[in-house]
């Protein structure tokens, strides 16, 4: 069930704004037990929402690693977002209009730091496992550090300790496109619809890659001049996202993963930061992982003390940490059993 | 010197659609010997012109493998494009104003059927060598085939036989970002503009990869939480382009790769075609190139008899057949030699 939490203290954010009440969406699943030992949160990655067991099938599920009938499991939509947390289609107190365009930049920190409200509020004083993939896996690694004596185990996948710079090329090529629609400034829900399907598109290029695109997109006709199976494919994906999308958390929600840096206000040293990561760690990779390539998975696990390093070989790129469930749950479970 | 060439029959596309005249914006350097033995048509990719000399330099250069001391070197504007071949920014005779976004689709085919045209206006009856790389490549490949009598050599680098369903899925990622401007449909030469700026970082991305964005644009302070180098680089780059390509022509340029399939009309069967070329072939191919992989270079070089493949190391991606200039020389140079 969907839960709405509101604090009315202020809240400041990492870039010294502040927001003057917050409000986070959040979804529980199961029961905590007596002694508060079985909570799993999980964190969600850019346009995903609190729903964990609809876009995390497999891996939190009935009978999967992540189990409601053993777990309490949390999952909150993050600060920027437009799945209920507050974000551009939150009403700005200042004006009594949603703030659209306008919602001020945040950071993976502040993200963090929204959840850390709700945990409190939650009455949670332990977690047993706090896990997430891509940008949720962001959120992971800075909670892990935020609260070292809280966060009992993480799990990282197609993730990284830094947004690398081709991520923030990537990004910035996705806010060009919204850019480029002149209507994302506009004040109403569906302004940018057109850069965001774009924005979209941009997107899905690095979720996947070649052998995944060739193999699942590719025209068996040789005569057709135009209409290819592959922009039709990419075209329905961007218009799918902008039925359950804004165009304006999308930008928002770039410009937060470009700020994610493990060692910012914590010496600057990557490395150092993550030799003092204390928890037992897992950390999958994808092979085919264009956007948080293998590398960035494998030098994370080198400088964790407590890290677990498992390589899924899959053609599905980024993407994989959702597509291969099976092989995840599966390493996942055992990880649990074993640290 | 750029010269033009007009022919005033009228000129049929692949589609249907014919065009009442056709103009076509070309360069030559260094003079036809008298056998006419030692001609080199050098065929450009999607933003590029006439100007080889200009862009692809330390190949096609003074002391470089293909010289203008020793060859006749012949380089013309793709149909479609912005360079002063017939294209979007051509008035259309009919309207007596600029096609804009309402000049016709064009093929791969049908560029080089403008290219044949010139060929014999400049009366060359043979072509000792004929290259490109990347989309310069699709036109070679489809030259080849269509006048196996003229064309003696072909050097092709990162390319491919027909246009993969990532390619596509790439390029309908573009036309999405030119589409959401607003104004790309607009009769000025600037329609589109901020559109063209998106698309241009999109292709950015799949010119390069992730290790030399890293390797290049990576920031290091570690304090800052907004305003990116990478971010800079790749806004930088869509401008760079804006100030001299058009919005129309490359997304038309874009639908004219997405139709490249050599075994159109030739059968259906890529390998079939490719086992048809009687031309030595030099195919170069780059380590890390995410548009056009390596495998495709492998696969072609397997199917063509007369085939020699190189693969170049080169961590600058697709973009490394024009950084790599060195190696290509180098490669295309003793090839020429031995072959």
């Amino acid at each position: 069930m969907l839960h709405r939490f509101i604090s009315q203290e202020p809240f400041e954010l990492e870039n010294g704004i502040v927001l003057p009440s917050l409000e986070i969406a959040y979804h529980t699943y199961g029961e905590k037990n007596v002694d508060g030992t079985n909570v799993v949160w999980v964190c969600h990655a850019l346009t995903a929402n609190a729903e964990v067991m609809a876009w995390w099938p497999g891996v939190v599920d009935d009978a999967a690693a992540i189990d409601p009938a053993k777990h309490f499991i949390v999952c909150a939509n993050i600060l920027g977002s437009c799945y209920g947390s507050s974000g551009p289609l939150s009403n700005d107190p200042h004006t009594g209009e949603p703030y659209y365009a306008d919602f001020p930049q945040v950071t993976i920190r502040d993200m963090v730091k929204a959840h850390i409200l709700l945990r409190k509020h939650l009455e949670i004083d332990s977690i047993a496992l706090c896990m997430g993939g891509s940008m949720g896996g962001y959120q992971a690694i800075e909670w892990a550090l935020m609260e070292p004596e809280i966060i009992g185990r993480i799990f990282l996948i197609a993730t990284s300790a830094t947004e690398s710079a081709w991520g923030i090329a990537i990004h910035e090529a996705q806010r060009l496109a919204i850019e480029a629609d002149g209507s994302w400034k506009e004040k109403h829900p569906s302004a940018g619809a057109k850069g965001l399907k774009a924005a979209r598109a941009i997107g899905m290029l690095t979720y996947r890659n070649y052998t995944a695109m060739v193999r699942q997109q590719q025209d068996m006709d040789s005569e057709k001049i135009d209409n290819y199976r592959a922009a039709s494919y990419i075209s329905y994906q961007g218009d799918k996202l902008v039925k359950r999308f804004n165009a304006q958390s999308y930008w928002l929600l770039t410009k937060s993963m470009d700020s994610h840096h493990i060692a910012r206000r914590r010496g600057g040293d990557v490395v150092k930061v993550l030799q003092a990561i204390t928890q037992p760690t897992l950390i999958i990779g994808i092979t085919s992982d264009l956007l948080c390539p293998l590398e960035e998975q494998q030098r994370m696990a080198a400088s964790i003390p407590g890290a677990t390093f498992i390589g899924i070989d899959s053609m599905y790129g980024h993407d994989g940490f959702l597509v291969e469930w099976k092989q995840v749950s599966q390493h996942l479970a055992e990880w649990m059993v074993r640290s």
